[in-house]
């Protein structure tokens, strides 16, 4: 039985994340919500289960269902061979996952420092400054934890964890993707910094399965929908 | 040999989850950066080791740091019987402590809109804005959130999952201590709405250990400094 996976049609957002994961694994699977009918099968789900998600992104494998993108990768990577199979491994992918979950959201809050109910034109000012201190301090401080924890890991600087591919790296991956498209500015300067971040984007940029997915309509197209958006007054 | 536990001293911060589930557990643990010494120890352990946790808090457990509070919680729980042993049980204790991590992080953001690395002062009139929306909106869906998986949870609604104390439930208890100190006027409003959620946070206070641990020295109060603070302009 495929997985469903389910998410707001029309934005990578946190979604993304889990469709990079789906796809590296070659795991057969549904994106619901692009389907017909598939957003109000997804508003029922969270209606009406036991469980129910606090939002989307959530994933269905047979009778259960899991929310939060960390942990539904804490699932997937365990199922699929995306993180390493001893408990320390394990969660060291998972507090790799945690802090860009944390930039992921800082992200979103560039534009939309005061609420996710009002436009982004009607907070666009505080978004100007919330977006100069993330592109001053906090990018430069996240990717340079990226940097150093690549620098240091035992096994060489090829993957965040051990010598494998793990989830935590197609994470890095689409958070440096995202973050690119909406600071192209700010990230060109800043990867240069970072060459063992930016040779790892590279890396998976290439991988079979990512490649051909991200050539295949079921990559959407960043756009100003999303978590990452490119409003060029908050670049620089 | 006892577990290590490094926070920022002085505030109760992200740590104090972890402070409850050792506290709950009967763990043996230091409180590191409060001793002697103890905050050059946490900084010396952040530059060197070999997996740097991105900010405190973090665990040390014989050879292995875990940083993130919910991936902290997520190791303890399993090790302390506070999460079920099922795989699904355990993702849907992790999947809840992921939210309450979220609206931590949005009620850190009610004082800080703009930068944590200005002071609350420079900001105040965006946090004045922010507040209002994270009052309206956010707390009512977040507390809304937990109402309805209590309600709908099959073992009875006086714990998150199951019929068993888990760490999502000393969780919910200091999210709502924190909140309640922090917005007590909208707190005593929201919380008539969501009988569940308060009674779950009485019977968290009166745990023998919880109670005890409350009333000791090693309980730092809520203040100015931390996540949660009352501001009184903030409120209402």
């Amino acid at each position: 039985m495929p997985y469903e996976f389910y998410y707001w049609p029309g934005i990578q957002g946190r979604g993304e994340f889990v469709r990079l994961v789906l796809e590296e694994a070659g795991a057969d699977y549904v994106d619901v919500a692009r389907g017909p009918r598939g957003m109000s099968t997804m508003m029922r789900m969270i209606e009406a289960a036991d469980h129910p998600p606090f939002a989307p992104p959530f994933l269905k494998d047979g009778d259960l269902i899991i929310g939060q993108t960390s942990a539904i990768l804490l699932y997937l990577g365990a199922r699929h061979g995306l993180a390493p199979k001893d408990p320390a491994g394990g969660l060291w992918t998972q507090q790799i996952q945690l802090t860009i979950a944390d930039l992921v959201a800082e992200a979103h809050d560039t534009h939309h420092p005061i609420s996710v109910g009002l436009y982004y034109e009607d907070q666009q000012d505080e978004a100007l400054q919330r977006a100069k201190d993330f592109r001053q301090n906090r990018i430069p401080k996240f990717l340079g934890w990226f940097e150093t924890i690549l620098t240091r890991n035992p096994a060489g600087d090829a993957h965040l964890v051990g010598a494998e591919l793990s989830y935590a790296d197609l994470s890095l991956f689409q958070v440096i993707e995202g973050l690119s498209y909406a600071f192209p500015k700010a990230m060109t300067r800043e990867l240069r910094k970072v060459p063992r971040v930016a040779a790892l984007r590279d890396t998976v940029a290439v991988r079979p399965r990512i490649q051909s997915y991200l050539q295949s309509p079921r990559r959407i197209p960043l756009n100003e929908e999303g978590i990452f958006r490119h409003y060029p007054e908050l670049d620089g």
